[in-house]
């Protein structure tokens, strides 16, 4: 296992379409990242997008001996706009243009700071879905505090039925087997109590089919078990999933924040004491953007990625390089297995 | 306003009718809890349950010179039971006994740390509802981190429908108004995004309804808005606010876990550095259990508050207290008050 996630010497480099039009600082912080990540082993970048527009935020310094090149593609989708419309309206956005060179076989991953639904909308249309998943859902570890634990979905559905559901419970125990190395990952639906008739509808109505699979099926967690390793795999509606992660990335700012004005000349601020705070307030992120499979959209019949839609420089070049580990550890290969099993049942 | 949160020296004792019985250390933690609140000025207890198993649970020294009653009730409802049917089968169940002490007028207040449902149902069926909501909701402001914040529901109700995420923003607004004292509170309904079109069905639906109404609607906020104070009242469903309730409270017990570990020896924990850390790691609680009107059901036609199943004597203690405080700051006629404005619209 370990091994796929290591890049040796003969390996063929990987290659990652990354939506350069995507983000709230697209191109600008895109293409520095991108840039960032082309200097990494085994990893060529192709950059989609407006050229001539991608081209102004290259660094400075000389980067022609970088694999990198460029697809040209002249519409971009927003936020604003519904993903499914868009796609059909925009058939030169850079979204498509780089879903579909996963497709063509011309990439092996594809990545975008742009509109999550775009990037989900535009991978299920162009390179497709693994049989028995209706909806591809985002996995992410809980970084810092329990970087162990997946949480998903983290925000691709919202509305989701019970076989949704399951299908991310089938996800998430794959993530968490082959990229956390767990052996017998446990799986469990986050609810509002651990008892059963406790829920909504959509989670009482999940607890049956989750008990039929073949997951580790543990039962109900609640929102204080996140943390505390109880389960493996968390698996919850995406916007449940969505609002946990980015409340939980605000918490370390916040914290900052407030103890700023109120230890100000209290404490000195210098030395090791410093450093753990700064640590402190930097427990709570999650890892769409640090982790191997991070904002790795799960379901698709290839490689495809979201990141936040305000990340830098500095963490998209990671994520492109956890993108080229996510392709060499197989995940899609993986999940389709676990699929056949899950249908076998 | 301020006036009526002080209790004058003219002012007749509150009574608050205490479930002896509910929560998970009952009733040993919620008698001790009670007596520790007969103490302060203006409280009357009525504990509520098996007499002869309270009584066991008093302390050593007098009480006698407290205002305490005690009402007999020979049945429990558990966390496991459904609401509905338990307290149909359960007549002489502790929380139905003291939810019609309410109705009667033999007291101001109920409380509980028995189950949240049974509660809700209880209040529901032997107190009524407020014209115009059609389910009761809890509200708390999110301590330490943001506690001019509302978050509501943060558990009472699941699957809600637009119209009662309206009610509940009304509540909501009300609350910061007569509790907080915010002039004109801004209200946001809970999303995975900001933009119109974003959301799942019941969000989407309720938009229009709060655009209409005369709350201080600021439209959708994210996770990450809820502690930066962008709203004063964050609305969403009891199944998305009881799980982030209790993922926030359970960040600070996890960080400090975290952090024993990894600096043991490194920094010494003495003095003002071994303060802040516990103040750090007790940055992220719910007022439920601290603040005037957290817990509250708000929508019951009388003042029906839950706690914490969890909740240890002093918290219980802090809680009777503020459902002293709540009765005096009159909110159910102020919300009786401000649905009827809604309804007039």
């Amino acid at each position: 296992m370990e091994k796929r996630r290591l890049i040796s010497e003969n390996d063929k480099p990987i290659r990652i379409a990354v939506d350069a039009m995507g983000g709230d600082f697209a191109p600008a912080e895109i293409v520095k990242g991108a840039v960032l990540a082309a200097e990494h082993k085994g990893i060529e970048i192709i950059l989609v997008g407006i050229k001539k527009e991608i081209v102004k935020y290259l660094p400075q310094k000389d980067t022609s001996h970088l694999p990198i090149r460029y697809v040209e593609a002249s519409q971009l989708i927003t936020n604003e706009e519904n993903p499914a419309f868009a796609i059909y309206r925009k058939p030169d956005a850079s979204i498509v243009v780089a879903s579909k060179l996963v497709k063509s076989g011309e990439a092996d991953a594809v990545i975008s700071a742009g509109s999550t639904g775009a990037m989900a909308t535009s991978a299920i249309q162009f390179i497709g879905k693994i049989e028995g998943i209706s909806r591809p859902a985002i996995g992410s570890p809980i970084d810092v505090l329990a970087p162990n634990t997946i949480l998903i979905d983290c925000g691709a559905n919202v509305d989701c039925k019970p076989h949704q559901l399951l299908s991310f419970g089938i996800a998430g125990s794959v993530y968490s087997k082959k990229l956390l190395n767990i052996g017998n990952p446990k799986v469990a639906l986050l609810n509002i109590g651990s008892e059963l008739g406790k829920g909504n509808q959509a989670i009482k109505a999940s607890y049956p089919l989750f008990e039929k699979s073949n997951l580790n099926f543990i039962g109900f967690v609640e929102g204080n078990d996140i943390l505390c390793g109880r389960a493996d795999v968390v698996v919850c509606d995406g916007f449940v999933g969505n609002i946990l992660m980015k409340f939980y990335e605000s918490i370390g700012p916040r914290a900052e924040e407030y103890l700023k004005v109120k230890i100000k000349g209290k404490i000195p601020m210098i030395g090791p004491v410093k450093k753990l705070f700064k640590d402190v307030f930097s427990l709570t992120q999650m890892s769409q953007t640090t982790s191997i499979g991070g904002g790795l959209l799960w379901g698709v019949n290839g490689i495809a990625m979201v990141m936040h839609g305000n990340i830098k420089a500095e963490q998209a070049a990671r994520t492109i390089v956890r993108a080229r580990d996510t392709v060499n550890a197989d995940v899609v290969n993986y999940l389709k297995e676990e699929m056949t099993k899950i249908n076998d049942n």
